[in-house]
């Protein structure tokens, strides 16, 4: 009997997302010579509407060329599937023959592989495969996709920083991450040196207070001249509230069908433009918001990321014996290991950034931060100190 | 006697404004054994200030390692200087026993060489060197610095169309450049294919209209099921009136002591947010501002700029005998190469993006155009087609 593999990718791409596609892929053409192996368009929607790409029809050297391409080249889905949903995942499933379906996430990507697995009553296993620029999986002592966008980030904080020791001034960079304060905190991977910003850094797992963050950026202005600031887009205050609800007069807010507010990485840069304006007049100052840039991009692919992602394809289908559950990057104290996790360890958590990963005090990185960073992202660059 | 040269960076920062500097000082170096190479800290207020470094004193190791870092290594400067300030600069070279002055920068920089030209009564050969990502210098081809950050645009906006095409929906990407529209284009430099984005460029040189704006993402989105977008921080409407000026409520707006309207990344992306809403209601949209994130980029220095921008510098002393003038790239049909043009011809003005770099009746480049920018920045990357 034909063994048939069904992968899919789901929630935002990263730089490395199609090396796990292809990592899974070439390992099943190498484990079970002659399996099929489906891509899914769009995720779990493409299983539903049975959309279907045969990867096990391409060469090796097309798989490796789209794993070296960012983004999900088989498209991807935020659908958060319902019990009729998940009944017609099951039909697209059994109608395709499946023995296992990989589908590579984040949080929201292993909770639909529970729900598949409780709904499925046997005969399909269900494998999760990390992807998360957010960093913020349960399990995992970093995910696939986080080290490239860590990579975006620190260079342009590096390169920021030099730019503003030339023309000084405040910088305000806005930096995704809902929950998670890792891409934001990564900013400070690469510093210059003990006066090398980024100064201060905002993450969400600590309340912000407008008073505090203007005699934060005073403080940081009188003593180096300048100041950079890495700020996460999912800070909230001491209440839960986004900066936006609480920054943002009610008109200007944005809010969808359900009422919800709609946090916006460019309400958020003009809010503190304006804060910057109010509390800070006459100061040179520049907000910046990186958004999708350090997702998936082209130019900051990051080796160690790339083979881990692959490595975490692959190992989904070395493990596919051992039945459900979530692949994991975890540190043994000198390597990156793939471990194989149960998916309710994963599915639907959130992991924080550790808040000793930040001075108890002060609004910027720890040492034990920094060193997290500093192994994940060895320095890339060794550019020279400026005379001024 | 001893031959003493000073050297100054004006304006924004870009990734090689170093190479010119270390181009000059080398180069001095090789023609005039035994001069001094003064580096003034922050352009003309360390000349007014006597603030200098002696670049002659450095190895030639450690002047290549300082060409390869981005961003003004001396520092730099907006300041314009009125009469009073050019004695004093004046008074500052003449201190210094400058026989040269080379001063790297934009059209301001070269507007201050020519102010001191005339004011120098003679004995002071003042030159320009040509550096800006706006790449808005005329006599020039291109300019030093802009092909790395158009590097950083192209590639950004190859790796948000791939994503969009993974998850669909509509892009706004706020690029600098207030007055041409150069490194907004530089987006659609490595577009994947005749689907890929960039969809739609608004440049300065041509008048936005909100309406047009909606129609033209509504086609795209229509044709494409996604629309990316590319749009310059400096847009205006017919009557010249900034975006900002025309979008965000007037109670919102931020100006300066002089009442003179700031203008933003941040605001003008939040106001494009809110067309995005209002006019085309339950589309996912996202805004981002790429702001200094090209300038200096680390990650992006592009190997021809870098050369180009030490060759400029060399250029400058191998003139010095000729007189005052700027130096200029420009393209003799097979390669560019160097030229020493009248400071008059360049300082004060702009060049603006010729209007055959656009589509006649569309919001996007022409072939012309694109020749222009895959000449300067040939494809780096060679992604595979999505399977979505």
């Amino acid at each position: 009997m034909t063994v048939t593999i069904v992968i899919a990718q789901g929630g935002g791409p990263t730089a490395v997302i199609n090396q796990t596609v292809a990592g899974a892929a070439l390992e099943t053409m190498k484990r079970y010579p002659g399996a099929r192996v489906l891509g899914a368009l769009h995720g779990v929607r493409g299983i539903r509407e049975g959309r279907f790409v045969t990867l096990s029809d391409l060469s090796e050297q097309e798989l490796l060329r789209i794993a070296a391409t960012p983004s999900a080249a088989l498209g991807s889905t935020r659908d958060k599937p319902d019990e009729a949903y998940c009944e017609a995942i099951m039909r697209g499933l059994r109608g395709a023959g499946a023995d296992a379906f990989i589908n590579i996430g984040g949080n929201d990507t292993s909770g639909t592989q529970a729900i598949l697995r409780d709904a499925s009553g046997g005969g399909i296993t269900f494998l999760h495969a990390p992807k998360t620029i957010d960093n913020d999986l349960m399990e995992n002592d970093h995910t696939p996709g986080f080290i490239s966008a860590a990579e975006m980030v620190a260079g342009a904080f590096l390169s920021i920083d030099l730019d503003f020791r030339a023309l000084p001034g405040i910088y305000v960079g806005i930096v995704m991450g809902r929950h998670a304060g890792f891409l934001t905190a990564s900013a400070a991977a690469w510093s210059l040196d003990e006066e090398g910003g980024p100064h201060l850094i905002y993450v969400p797992e600590r309340a912000f207070s407008r008073e505090r963050f203007v005699e934060d950026v005073k403080s940081v202005f009188h003593q180096y001249g300048r100041c950079i600031v890495a700020m996460s887009e999912g800070v909230t205050d001491a209440e839960g509230r986004s900066l936006v609800e609480t920054l943002v007069p009610r008109e200007m807010q944005e809010r969808d069908a359900h009422g919800n507010l709609k946090l916006s990485g460019s309400d958020l840069g003009q809010a503190i433009e304006r804060i910057l304006a109010e509390d800070l007049p006459g100061r040179r100052a520049r907000v910046d918001t990186f958004g999708y840039l350090p997702r998936g991009n082209i130019a900051t692919i990051n080796d160690t990321d790339a083979r881990e992602a692959y490595a975490a394809g692959a190992f989904a289908v070395a493990s596919l014996e051992q039945g459900h559950g979530s692949v994991a990057l975890q540190f043994d104290g000198e390597r990156t290991v793939c471990k194989l996790v149960e998916l309710d360890a994963v599915a639907g958590k959130t992991r924080e950034m550790p808040d000793r990963f930040m001075h108890v005090h002060e609004s910027r990185i720890s040492q034990e931060g920094l060193a997290y960073f500093n192994r994940l992202l060895p320095r890339r660059y060794d550019p020279a100190k400026p005379f001024v």
